[in-house]
């Protein structure tokens, strides 16, 4: 269990559940996979990012990688998060690792383009006579 | 031209400017195809949705599509968006469609996913001996 890491998945979080939710559907997406997975939100929801080191501290874990769902690295991903994260790297004594948002993964951005290729020929349906 | 439809991407927005540079590198791309294709801000950065919708008129576009580069459907994109986009048809008399958000399309939770899937993998090295 020691060398195992907790991956976060830390997503922006809102008052509005209907904004969390398709990030609770991709927290169980991504759970079906064997290795442990947790998903956390910066602000405005439950788990926060505190609650979940917490928890994988009490659960033995030493280690967390945390995967930003966001598309972008403003401010928060510059400088809130960072911070927050030094602090509790020193608070739990644990390994906690920032990766870039997934909006800087060309399969995001791949992704992002092919739908709005589709929206584009979805809107013009004269160019398919 | 009048039955040609201009697709608009629409983002959040920031007063970030290093949050708002990936979307702009999107537009560029997206671009690169040949249909016309403008991003557009919801709030906080230029070119909002206001401005986009005025230059597609008077360049005689009648249609828009909208594709929100957003997550998920939160209060902005159930309540505020739709009744700005209502605001814009009765003013500029043109057709404008809002799309659901790219995060509900299947392309963007199965990237997600994936990149979900290489962080696991990479944070646990010890698996692949």
């Amino acid at each position: 269990m020691s060398d195992s890491a907790l991956t976060i998945l830390l997503a922006h979080g809102s008052s509005d559940p209907l904004w969390l939710q398709p990030f609770f559907d991709l927290e169980q997406r991504i759970q079906a996979r064997t290795k442990p997975v947790r998903l956390a939100f910066m602000e405005l929801a439950s788990p926060s990012l505190d609650d979940v080191i917490a928890d994988a501290r009490k659960n033995g874990f030493q280690r967390a990688v945390v995967l930003p769902l966001f598309f972008a690295a403003g401010r928060h991903l510059r400088i809130d998060v960072p911070r927050q994260i030094e602090q509790l790297t020193q608070q739990w004594q644990m390994d906690i690792q920032l990766l870039p948002p997934i909006g800087e993964h060309s399969l995001l951005s791949d992704a992002i383009v092919r739908i709005a290729g589709e929206a584009i020929d979805a809107s013009h349906p004269s160019d398919h006579t």
